[in-house]
């Protein structure tokens, strides 16, 4: 008898062979994975059984299967609106980027000399919201476009100068905008006020307008902004990208940030998302901004240089003192919407918005026509029809044309237009209606509805970059150059301590792309998205078999969503329990510094709980707290393995001791892959956890997002998962603007699991477990190595302290980082737990001979340390404090450095086999936070 | 009114805008293209009537109408065998490599420092075939099995000792290599003998055995071959690579060369192709090979580098003393055919070919134990099952089944297993044989059924290469590594004079790996293939009014073929109308090699016919050959415009001059994009044509092929179109194994013409045209431009003469060439048609900042040349002579040049922007072709 069997999927996503394995675990001192395994892991958390999934499948099955669902979506047109339209993403964007590894694999630009191609991609997208919004500053990207209308509310209450508590929110903004900022108000103690924001306002701390509304009524608001204004409350506009390019900017009205989606910028529907929200604000208030900002610097020769500005912003810094627990957010998104505004240019996109508006202007016509009454005589896109008692029988007869219709209620039917409306599609809304089909649409002759006085008269677009790019040839090689800039997972090991770079398999990601999963409203009907939700269900129910619990949402489109849903559902579960004060959220100090963002966001007060020498928490002082704290106690909030990638051995006992005094227990599921398969936290004594899919369960990086970050709760938390953002009455409201997130990339989880298997994700966690031990025995010669659990051994991860080496030597964590990139390699996490350190998580995915490349490199370096401690090198003149070294430097006429250039380039032979060359040197951080620049800079800038 | 029509497809295809455009314009002095075509196009050739084609249509248009014709095919499992076989494609390969414009766009590796990456690839794939056939000398690839069995034909004919002109073929060969050869066989005067390979061999010179049969037959062959070399004939083996990791090679059987397919190896149906074909030889015979070899040399630093090898075998140097036509052949279908095999390594590949025997012999057992008389006892994939009188019934079942068996004839069917077979497809081949499908198939229980002594028992696939790349990221990593040494479209322009590369635009592009194309067998019933049919009908009409011809055939898969079938065309008439003696094919001197090889091929002796200074047809040199051969004139053969890159304005009169001989005229469509909605071929004179549509309708390069060279005749010719290589009686019989050749492709051209319309083709010339005379302008100051036409000005590319600066300087095309890989550009065709000189052709794709960095170079580069003349360089080291340089040696320590590192990598301060870095320095290629090295060199030989 013979194994005829294809070998699993799993051997594919495994980097190292059975025979490396091998080799590793003699490295490492163990028999087999199962003794490392059994010593690594605490015998009090491991789990019993193999997982209950369905047997592992090949990857041409998996395909087969997911085709099985796609075709149980069904593909209408949806003009249906309410923040999502229909968009023709350009071919040549969609396979060099959307489908392109060089792009999707790529991490957060945080090593900002081997990313500037995306922060350029980025600083287009800034510069693109920028223009449009008539505002100066934009961030990079947030989530969608409900999160930021809660980031805009929450930035004006902080920047503001009213005592109000009240946030005044438009009656026609978008219904998920309304939801999501009730859901996030609430525990701000903010009053959120409905007004339709004609005659006087109500005192308030700030006041959103939606711009177009979501019923399609255009107008200007200088006069509620002015009376704002004088109140002394900041005005946020929710604003259409498209739109502004044929009317008034937000920013010349008077608004003092605009948010919105740049979804119709070319990013399908995909059932909700992922899609990337933008926030742009006035001068003044960028150093209020969520979430990332790219801005413009120089690098050590002086010349420009792109890196995140204002980072001191960010929650990883500011912990519980952040106003927003915003990290990764939808990068490949915003990126896609800035290289179709870069390929469309102004007078491209003024066409594509002039065809909508003209479209939905002869659509209006015609059932002005036909007698069905017209509400709202100015609008950009979307006609809002009052039809008594008929609007669902519309709604049908629309469907049955193909074209889903938005009923508003029993009497109004709304009817969005986009990119791809044409003759046929007015046709078929008509026949909906009841009016002949025939005779056709006259867009060129439709009268203008836009008002007179909302006619955009400022340029936008203006920088070269969105005139350059105008055929296939050069837009194609300008996605290339970027690309070639920046290492991504296709290039080499990228070793990011609890960032988990895991290969993203080309059959995970191939589906996503389809037009059965990428061409869905997120309010399409159900009848039209049976495989999208039985693939949800079907996942939901996956993960909750993985962590233990017993119910799962997957609506948080971000880890950090995640962690305030589970967050929101414990505040809840205690007020239900008739505890509504317990409020304390105890986290220790090893923590990321989102789990405390998250906490003050959900209306917790933050209690740091103090750790030992080793890294794990002090259980003396968790004793303390909870004495001090006991009848406040509303939570811990714990990551496992820990963050310092240990083990703890104690955590069933910091459970038990939490829930004796009537805390709930969160454990951040961020280091879940060290768990799969071997532990659960819903069954070690954890209520809820939220996930990252791209970190355990393959979502790419994406440049820093997409990401999807469910949660996960016991029973007794269930009925306090978030709710759907159209459904009212929910105990939790939504905190995502879509019913299911980043619906879109769902499969993308589903193949993977699909096609690891029980055994297949087992052998994953165990592999990760013996990389991380493996290259913690070939660094530990060169660097000690910090926190170790039981034998010696780390979990997934390992963090190498420079401390020592940088008081002796001068040499920083940074000058190793930079010097990596000299080796081809992205730095692993910098000084995150602690400072002064590295933490390597080499995940499962990477081979032996990767694995040792970087081991090598890190030797290598380890050596050059030790020639400046000799003397050999100058201390502040050699190869660690000078790199990254680019082409140019290493090839200029003078090379001033008492070291070689040869040693500066090339310093391991196998480097000359295929170098990585960086495209700028290390770049002065302080510089560009001083000299803030933020949008794409002349191109004068760049002359030498 | 407004336009609120999108911009058509044009204006993404043709690079300059109209503001480019007529900036353009005025460096060339005229007021509007139209003014310039009609001084650069005689007259007398040019239409009247704009192209009647359907009007031109968006991109999301054209992907519904090919979404429309690919759901008018129906994907069956296709068991149908005859040397196609179903595959997994594995998808990190699919993704990036098939679908990726960084392997798609390259071009043939001529420029060998700047192909590293696919010469790589190649030489994997060569390593391959010479493992797997035991042969050690394989070449690139060739372009499909069965006219691969015609080159080892003649191969066999020229290297042998025998002087019979008899060549026996095996009677259980594939019946479309039967057909091929009998096609080839004929003009040649060699006499095909079928042979049941039993009992005594005819005299012959050469023999031809399939092994595995057809019929699925396996038998040792060993006998064969000694008789034959005992009769001074040389043996090929038409052999299945897969079958080969499980038997014994056909070089330990005495086979002197081996030929095949490598489609199975990863490569789609495609409904008969592009796939690649394969050779090998023994020692001795490497000299003869047709197509391209693949060496190992060294650079100018002494490291190893890869190049064509022994290109003075190729007929562009040899012309009519040529032994084959063979171009462009499938490289891009080989190198993923390698890359299948470097991701499987040999216990992958042994494994698939174990899992496809044991189902075969599960799946005969089962028939067997049914009472169905299986044929041969001995077999690799292929059963050949006797059902007197049932084989249409048990195949009509079979389909209904949802699989395609063959029906041999009315008492046997032939079922043959690939990589995808499964119990599933075995239980319905049994039902349609009328047997119980349950039970299942047992194939890890099922017999060998490989005779003992042909067990493979040698190794293979033991290069390092073939070990190290089994993990998904580590392939894609190895993809890029390759892609990222090389210089494709999606780098830069390649302005390679007669070549053309223009845009291969992504929606052209996508739909060729939609399963609906991609996995059809090219003999499906024709009810499964209406839409293919179709595209392809449709094409051929298109083809036809572009060109003025009255009948099109796509069956020839490279332009050689297509002239070959031309050829073969204008042969059969003349003996239809009773002039069978007519042989005589005037080429003139000016035409490309492959001109005179096809004429040889097709039986014809080649009459060469001067040129006069201006590189036009000297008339006088015409009329005297005409009169010497006037009864013996067959044809002749221009290229128009010719090579030259000119109209040459006698044109007709060279036509009306060979008619009144009574001559066939065959104008060469190689420079067809001149001529596109300007002239027609088969209007101003000529009777036959062939096309590339790699060339003018954007069918990929693929760095060496796939290609397409439809035939186009007039209405007098039609009936000699190349035949259906299964039909009986065609006139002419098939150039190709497929019906329609290249048939995945045809998508391709099918969206060209289909988005361009008529207008928009006709724009493609005209741009084309000017950016030609645009780059002539911009060069003329610093080089002479060898030949114009009326009004100075060239067709659609130019040739600038480099002979009196090398006199003066020693600089030589080399030289510049090289040079301008450090400027980032391939190079422009070198010494063709003119040695000495530089041929340049721009295309309509680029933008006008993308030619004037090109001419900024070349200008850059005659400022060198400058200073060699003026003795400012030295006339040896200096920045030409030493170029290209590589990161390396501008990096190195020592500098031994007398010019500067920063003049040798950074010479236009644009490249410090974005440089692409060459790899390796300039290549020895004599080195290479005295120590011939043509599979993986091991490991030691890239020491230092």
């Amino acid at each position: 008898m013979t194994d005829l069997s294809a070998p699993p999927f799993s051997s594919r996503h495994i980097g190292p062979s059975e025979s490396e394995q091998q080799r590793m675990l003699e490295a490492v001192g163990f028999e087999s994975v199962a003794d490392l395994v059994a010593v690594a892991v605490p015998e009090s958390i491991r789990v019993k059984d193999r997982l209950k999934l369905p047997a592992a499948i090949g990857e041409a099955e998996a395909i087969a299967e997911l085709r099985a669902l796609a075709g149980r979506n069904r593909v209408l047109t949806s003009m249906i609106g309410l923040g999502y339209y229909d968009t023709v993403t350009p071919a040549v964007i969609r396979r060099n980027l959307l489908e392109n590894p060089g792009w999707y694999t790529a991490y957060t630009p945080y090593q900002p000399e081997i990313s500037q191609g995306r922060l350029e991609a980025l600083l287009n997208f800034q510069t693109v919201v920028s223009d449009l919004t008539g505002l100066p500053v934009s961030g990079a990207s947030l989530l969608d476009e409900a999160t930021a209308a809660a980031e805009a509310m929450t930035l004006a209450r902080r920047a503001g100068k009213s005592k109000s508590a009240v946030f005044v929110v438009d009656a026609d903004a978008l219904p998920q905008t309304k939801a999501v900022l009730a859901t996030r108000a609430e525990p701000l103690g903010i009053t959120l006020v409905e007004h339709p924001l004609d005659g006087e306002l109500p005192e308030c701390f700030g006041v959103l307008v939606q711009y177009p509304g979501a019923s399609g009524r255009l107008r200007a608001f200088r006069a509620v902004a002015a009376a704002a204004h004088e109140a002394g409350a900041l005005v946020v506009a929710a604003a259409d990208l498209l739109a502004l390019t044929l009317i008034a900017a937000p920013g010349e009205l008077g608004a003092d940030i605009a948010i919105g989606s740049s979804q119709r910028f070319g990013v399908p529907f995909g059932f909700g998302g992922p899609h990337a929200a933008y926030m742009s604000v006035r001068e003044g208030l960028q150093r209020q901004l969520p979430g990332r900002l790219v801005g413009v610097s120089v690098d050590a020769d002086g010349d420009p240089a792109y890196r995140l500005a204002l980072q001191t912003r960010e929650q990883h810094i500011r912990r519980e003192k952040a106003t927003s627990n915003i990290c990764t957010a939808q990068v490949l998104l915003a990126v896609i919407a800035g290289m179709y505004a870069v390929y469309h240019g102004p007078e491209g996109l003024r066409r594509i918005a002039h065809r909508v508006h003209r479209y939905a202007g002869a659509l209006a016509a015609g059932l002005r026509e036909g007698g069905v009454e017209i509400v709202h005589q100015e609008f950009f896109d979307t006609v809002l029809a009052r039809v008594p008692g008929r609007a669902a029988e519309v709604v049908a007869a629309a469907a049955e044309r193909g074209v889903n219709l938005w009923r508003v209620d029993d009497d109004h039917v709304s009817v969005a237009c986009d990119e791809k409306t044409g003759a046929a599609e007015v046709a078929a809304v008509w026949g909906a209606f009841g009016l002949p089909e025939a005779g056709g649409a006259d867009p060129e002759n439709a009268a203008d509805a836009l008002p007179g006085e909302l006619l955009r008269e400022s340029a936008y677009l203006t920088h070269p970059v969105f005139h350059a790019h105008r055929s296939e040839t050069a837009m194609l090689r300008y996605l290339r150059r970027l690309q070639d800039k920046d290492i991504a997972l296709d290039r080499s090991m990228i070793p990011l301590g609890s960032c988990t770079m895991k290969l993203n398999a080309t059959t995970e990601m191939e589906p996503i792309t389809w037009p059965e999963f990428a061409a869905i409203h997120p309010y399409a009907p159900d009848g039209q998205t049976e495989g999208y939700r039985e693939l949800i269900g079907t996942l939901e129910g996956w993960l909750a078999e993985v962590t233990g619990y017993d119910a799962v949402s997957l609506q948080p489109n971000a880890g950090s969503q995640g962690e305030f849903a589970g967050l929101l559902a414990i505040r809840a579960y205690h007020r239900d329990q008739g505890q509504g004060e317990r409020d304390v959220c105890l986290i220790p100090s090893s923590a990321h510094g989102t789990n405390a963002a998250s906490a003050v966001m959900a209306g917790m007060r933050v209690v740091v709980v103090a750790c030992d020498d080793d890294g794990n928490i002090d259980l003396a002082d968790l004793d303390a707290k909870i004495g001090k704290h006991r009848d406040a106690l509303a939570a811990i909030m714990v990551t496992y393995p820990s963050t310092h990638g240990v083990y703890e051995e104690s955590i069933t006992e910091v459970c038990a001791k939490v829930h004796e005094a009537g805390g709930q227990v969160y454990v951040d599921g961020a280091n879940l892959n060290a768990l799969v398969g071997l532990a659960k936290p819903g069954e070690f004594g954890a209520d809820v956890s939220h996930l990252n899919l791209h970190k355990t369960f393959c979502i790419p990086h994406g440049g820093g997002g997409p990401g999807v970050g469910p949660v996960a709760v016991r029973a007794h938390l269930a009925s306090y998962l978030p709710g759907h953002p159209l459904h009212d009455g929910t105990a939790v409201g939504p905190v995502s603007a879509a019913p299911y997130g980043s619906a879109g990339i769902l499969p993308i989880s589903w193949a993977y699991v699909r096609m690891m298997g029980a055994d297949g994700l087992t052998a994953a966690t165990e592999q990760a477990i013996l990389s991380a031990n493996y290259l913690a025995r070939r660094l530990a010669p060169h660097y000690p190595v910090l926190y170790t659990g039981r034998g010696g051994l780390v979990a997934h991860e390992c963090i190498i302290d420079l401390r020592q080496i940088t008081k002796e030597t001068g040499v920083t964590v940074d000058d190793v980082a930079k010097r990596l990139i000299d080796y081809g390699f992205h730095a692993p996490t910098m000084s995150f737990p602690v400072a002064g350190t590295l933490m390597i998580e080499p995940t499962e995915s990477e081979d032996l001979a990767e694995l040792d490349r970087f081991a090598d490199a890190m030797a290598a370096i380890r050596a050059e340390i030790a020639k400046v401690a000799s003397g050999d090198y100058d201390r502040t003149d050699n190869p660690l404090r000078n790199a990254p070294h680019t082409a140019e430097s290493v090839s200029a006429d003078e090379w001033p450095h008492p070291y070689g250039r040869g040693e500066a380039a090339y310093p391991l032979p196998s480097l000359r086999e295929g170098k990585y060359w960086v495209p700028v040197r290390r770049i002065d951080q302080a510089y560009g936070d001083r000299n803030l620049v933020c949008s794409c800079p002349p191109l004068e800038a760049y002359e030498d």
